[in-house]
Parts: structure tokens; C-alpha cells; sequence
């Protein structure tokens, strides 16, 4: 395959290919600001595991991380994954046109 | 990391993390129907490396490929890209919110 630099875009969905990372991004909608021990507790995760996920989405630009003495806190951030969300719905727009063409041609034929 | 055996949203996700393959995508909206080596050819790319790439997005289930005689015609598929953006518009929807809550908050700061 083609080598490249991975864009933006390229990052995004490659931090949201893996449910522990699809994880931890609906878990911080819920209860920003958690700390790296508290979002690897329920995964019986170790820490240094949850640091490389929390690496990948960070490099992505999909969460943030603060350090407040001896504690990081997690946040999201919401920036890249809007232009993913973008390329999706255009694949969206695309697929409910197709789905009226269809309907509209299945009731034209149904009417002959 | 984990290691897990990757889910269909795991594969959607990994195969839009390139932008050679999101091309393929966004081509084939516009010609649906173009056969490998029409797909190949304004990417320049070999025929093996386009198989590689079609190979992918194939697995995930984003295309699906037909052969008539010699020639393999190529179309898109929906079904995994709608839980794809069904998971991005959760999370779209919880920035809504949180958009709506801090300008609603910040108003609210105004009229004091």
C-alpha cells in the first residue's frame, strides 16, 4: 500500500478503530475529567496500557490532559472529530438519495 | 494494548483511516459500478496495491466486488458505515449539548 504521513483525518479513525478507545471517549461524555487510574479501573487495564491508548487519542486530537499535582485529568476535545463526522455524512447524504432514487422507482413501477 | 478480535465498527473505522481508501469511497458515490482498474488509475497505483486497498475495504463490508468475464466491478455497500455514524451522532450529539449549555451559560453570565 501507498506510504504517506497520516493526516488528521487518517488519525481519527484509526483512534476510534479499537473499543477500548471507542470506550474511554463515551465514558469521558459522561464524567469529564477523569483521571487515567479511574478510566483504566473498570477495564482492568494496567496503567501503562491505558497510557498508549490515551497517547493514540491524544496524537489524534480527540481528548485533552491536565495534570493537577499528582493527578491527570482526561477531557475530550471535540475539534477533529467534527471533520470526520463530515466525511461521514456526506457518505450519509449520499446513501438516503440513493434509498429515495429506489423508493421513488419501486412506486413507479408499481403504478404501470 | 489488549488484544481483541476486531468488530465490525473496529474494521469500518481502520479502513477509513486512509485517505486512499476514503477516495475509493467518495469515487464510487459519484461512478458506482468502476471496474479495479478504473479505480486504479488517477491514483497511479499498481493493480496489487489497489487489490490491497479493495481488500479492506471488502472485509469491513464497505464494497462489494462482482466479476463479469474479466472485469471485477466494485460498489459500495451501507449496512456497517450506519453503525459507524450512528456511534459518531452519540457523540455528536452529546457536543450539541454541551454547546448549547455554554451559551446558554454564558448569556445567562451576561444579564447579571
Amino acid at each position: 500500500m501507498a506510504k504517506h504521513h497520516p493526516s488528521g483525518m487518517d488519525r481519527t479513525f484509526s483512534a476510534l478503530a479499537d473499543p477500548t478507545r471507542r470506550g474511554v471517549l463515551l465514558r469521558l461524555m459522561d464524567e469529564p475529567g477523569l483521571s487515567v487510574s479511574e478510566l483504566a479501573r473498570p477495564l482492568s487495564l494496567k496503567l501503562p496500557g491505558m497510557m498508549k491508548h490515551l497517547d493514540v487519542l491524544s496524537d489524534a486530537g480527540l481528548i485533552t490532559r491536565s495534570k493537577t499535582g499528582r493527578t491527570v485529568s482526561v477531557n475530550l476535545s471535540v475539534g477533529p472529530m467534527r471533520e470526520a463526522m463530515a466525511w461521514l455524512q456526506r457518505y450519509e447524504r449520499f446513501w438516503t438519495v440513493s434509498l429515495d432514487r429506489l423508493v421513488a422507482f419501486v412506486e413507479e413501477d408499481d403504478e404501470q
